[in-house]
């Protein structure tokens, strides 16, 4: 659990709030590169760490990020015009390029200075791995973009999706580091209906749990059971500023999730899947609306099926990520109350998560720079699920199944 | 009309209100128990006095209430699996029992007695006249079920219904317990298009009042004039906390209200029609969707017909509860302002109430104890309408007109 | 820009706040005259300056307003039977005339003197110009109608229109007061796909802003160049409290505005075309459904059309008024925030606007009647387009060109 004032402070993010302000130091995969398919496309609205933004892309194909309301009255720059390099404002011709600076000021006398004077805010953005980065923090600081393989290998070899969350993105990223809840809420229905795991491996259900503090935030092991001389260990890197990655069970592709601050109770939930061998094909990871918000979704019970959850599933909700939706929206509210919980042994990865999430923020607040990522070279981490002889340990077996090779650009 | 401090006393039932705290010293009709049709059927959302529970049958067939968010990270239960005799979170999988017992905690190691621990709330609640009822006091303090008799009839002799009202359950209640509307809401329009009610003994249009306090909360006598040497006598009870009887015009069924607090702003209300001599046909009293809410309602003005209006009906508006639901929905808001009240003599019986439940609740913030029902029996009451002649004393009336049959269970 | 605290006390129009009080010493056109067809008719919702009202006609076809809730017990009197001169609540039976009187108070006995203690808030309403007027302010200080010519002339020669537009009344009339937008907002793109303006007159993107002080308010004059020695001279009168008049660009038909305050976020926006010599025809200046909200919205982005906007029009939306509305409704938020704006000289208008009713309403805090318009006549005033000389001053100019002819009524 946490006091009421660390809940409000680990779950704030908008402007000058200490959390908010330890986000501004990341660089955060927002919008998928294809909303703004091509050089001077339409704009899109775009809400990010609770600030309302615009984004488009320049005539030379430059993504570009601004605050929405322009600066002379108030006009939402979303119904401008992206021409030649800058975005106008149809209530007076007002002009921007991707920098903020106002390069047309079209009502105002030809020899007015006015225009020097005005700057709109403007956010650096930059395309990788099919995917926009925003950056919001003094520009000054901007680090370089992490090394993410999955932004890092052929387009055809990962599979980016974006969906819209309706609750505050740390109860998304719990749900990404708590290993424990997979053997039971993506839980099938055996034979006599009774919750198992395709993977025989999961079955010891009350897995022992390691933390690693690292460069990157922590690795996060879980250590199951296997008969009497082996054990399955699972390792998910949690990655600051709230980005995890999954094994695949059969050592298929790796999944990569970001939980990305939308506001203070929705989330831009970002999922990537890569494979470092061969191509994967392209599909939604959960349906979505035009806007990105999820068809099966809470309003309708996420369509849930009371009578296959007798008899096919744990929870009769059709979809992993829906299956997280689901009890992730509604924690007793879009913002949990976490002085409520009772934490178990289970929860070592979530409550090791607050922590470096909250000492990372508080060390913000007296002028300690984050040290993460030291290098962008240090986001270079996978995943790991592998079974092996009790002796080994796990520090031995992460090195050795951990290997991240290294993919030019 | 009332204090703004009075208002704010009387209409607020949350936990630790004072009204709140006497709504939680009786037994609370909440639910249809067609609502859990089943042993191990799905389990049912319910909101009860500004609590979020949900309701389940176990495997034995007993109701089960709990409160709805899981302790250990505010999962929400109603996603949860009803198997044998427990409802389990899907998040998980910490199963709960009917008291409110973890009566399994699968991910954590199996020596743990973390369990042990692990209390959730949950409430009393049984069956009775097709309802379940729930109590939300001190289990110690549990009184008995009422005997009312709608819930002592053979099942084909009532017909119970439920729907949710938008407005505080205080406006339901005064509208239940003011005689004097019926002559108009509820009026049909003669040939001559002017109000007339199809009992013509409800002619004279101004009932004078009287109360006498009971053992079970009020009786609420209106008496109109009938030529020169009669009276029509119509007695209504009021019933702690929140319920009526309302005789039936023609001699015929009476009919149960129940103005149960779902929230703030919203109520269950509850109508129960029954008789002790026949079957009677079951049949909404207002037609709801899946979840309870009316089909006519606010956003559609409850379907009024203005032309209607005009020929046929005072309101122009279909059916009785609708009438009601009509003006009682937004008396000023969905919570009335009652400070800004004009009342007049046929308001006695709304005065009373309201005097009864201020005092009923200031006195338990004192301490002292609900006197009633002083036995579940005081609950055995009926209603009157009838005409004599006008030197019989209306007590003399009731006693005689309202003879409870003791039926047994 | 303004302060915070200037743009909280120019915006607020409830009851008690000093622009709403100023706002209440002015008729203001709240309804569509064909919103009360015909006496006797059933009575309609009305919002205005945040008072919830019931606007009804009399038997002998007054129009009336009354306060919507009934003084008894809060029903709300738009349920009400429209009955012989009086609205008759259908809760209880009481009726109230047009002037707030209680004639008739069934549910009391005969002889009962109640209802003369009982006065329901009623507003002063007439009938001018196909609009219903209501004034909600002192009695005894109650003005003359405003002889706006578009009111006197034959009905067949004026179209009104009424819509709800979702923004606070002040962004609505700043739009109206800002000559300089419609070379933007309202542009058609040429066949170089560059903003034009139909008449070539308006080339000049930067007009020269003058102001002078009128009876009615303020003449707001735009000069523009044509050629070397000629003006396009650009007359707008902005009449108190929130009119304007637009003139025809062809010497056509004049357009009234009206920026009618309904609430905080919402706005009355009364449109009229009038023309002093021939018949115009009747259609609307934004499709509206029947409780007069744009189908075209904010929820629908206004239908904006993108490949429209690269190709025929500046802003890809459809009509000139839901242009507008495109930009009005969400100036960071339906309630803009003026301390953020960066004002310019074209914004010479709104400026001007904004000081005159600041002023006005410090005025009338001090207890300073207002002095506008000190007749009815003082609204009879045109607005003026022409291309004149440059040796011609625009005062002489607008006595020339903005002759009033004094119409009988």
């Amino acid at each position: 659990m946490l006091s009421r004032r660390d809940n409000k402070y680990i779950t704030e993010i908008g402007p000058g709030t200490p959390m908010g302000n330890l986000f501004r130091r990341y660089w955060l995969p927002a919008m998928l590169a294809a909303e703004l398919p091509e050089a001077d496309c339409p704009p899109v609205r775009l809400k990010l760490l609770d600030e309302d933004l615009v984004a488009f892309r320049t005539t030379s194909g430059r993504p570009a990020v601004l605050d929405t309301w322009c600066p002379h009255r108030n006009a939402n720059l979303f119904w401008g015009r992206n021409e030649e390099d800058g975005l106008r404002c149809v209530y007076h011709g007002w002009k921007f390029d991707a920098d903020g600076a106002c390069v047309d000021m079209p009502n105002e006398p030809p020899r007015s200075r006015f225009a020097e004077k005005i700057k709109q805010p403007a956010y650096q953005a930059v395309d990788a791995g099919g995917m926009i980065w925003v950056y919001m923090g003094p520009p000054e600081l901007s680090p370089a973009i992490p090394e993410l393989e999955w932004t890092l290998v052929p387009e055809s070899q990962r599979n980016v999706s974006k969906r819209i969350q309706a609750c505050n993105w740390l109860q998304n990223l719990e749900g990404e580091v708590d290993s424990s809840h997979a053997n039971f809420l993506h839980a099938n229905l055996g034979p006599d209906r009774r919750p198992i795991r395709n993977d025989e491996r999961d079955e010891d259900l009350h897995p022992v749990f390691s933390i690693l503090e690292t460069d990157y935030g922590l690795a996060i092991c879980a250590r199951r059971d296997v008969g009497r001389d082996q054990y399955y260990w699972r390792i998910t890197p949690f990655m600051l500023p709230s980005y995890t990655i999954i094994p695949g069970i059969f050592g298929g592709s790796y999944t990569f999730t970001g939980a990305v601050p939308r506001d203070a109770t929705t989330t831009i939930g970002i999922t990537a899947t890569w494979n470092t061998e061969h191509d994967i094909p392209k599909r939604p990871f959960v349906e979505v609306d035009e806007n990105y918000f999820p068809l099966q979704n809470k309003a309708n019970d996420y369509l849930i099926d009371r009578q296959a959850q007798k008899t096919v599933s744990f929870t009769g909700i059709r979809g992993v990520r829906v299956q997280d939706m689901a009890v992730q929206e509604d924690q007793r509210g879009p913002i949990s109350d976490r002085t409520t919980e009772h934490l178990g042994s289970s929860d070592t990865g979530v409550i090791a998560t607050r922590r470096r999430l909250l000492r990372q923020a508080q060390a913000l607040e007296k002028g300690i720079q984050p040290s993460q990522p030291s290098t962008p070279t240090a986001y270079r981490v996978r995943s790991m699920a592998v079974v092996a002889d009790r002796s080994v340990p796990w520090q031995e077996l992460m090195h050795q199944h951990m290997p991240i090779s290294v993919i030019g650009r």
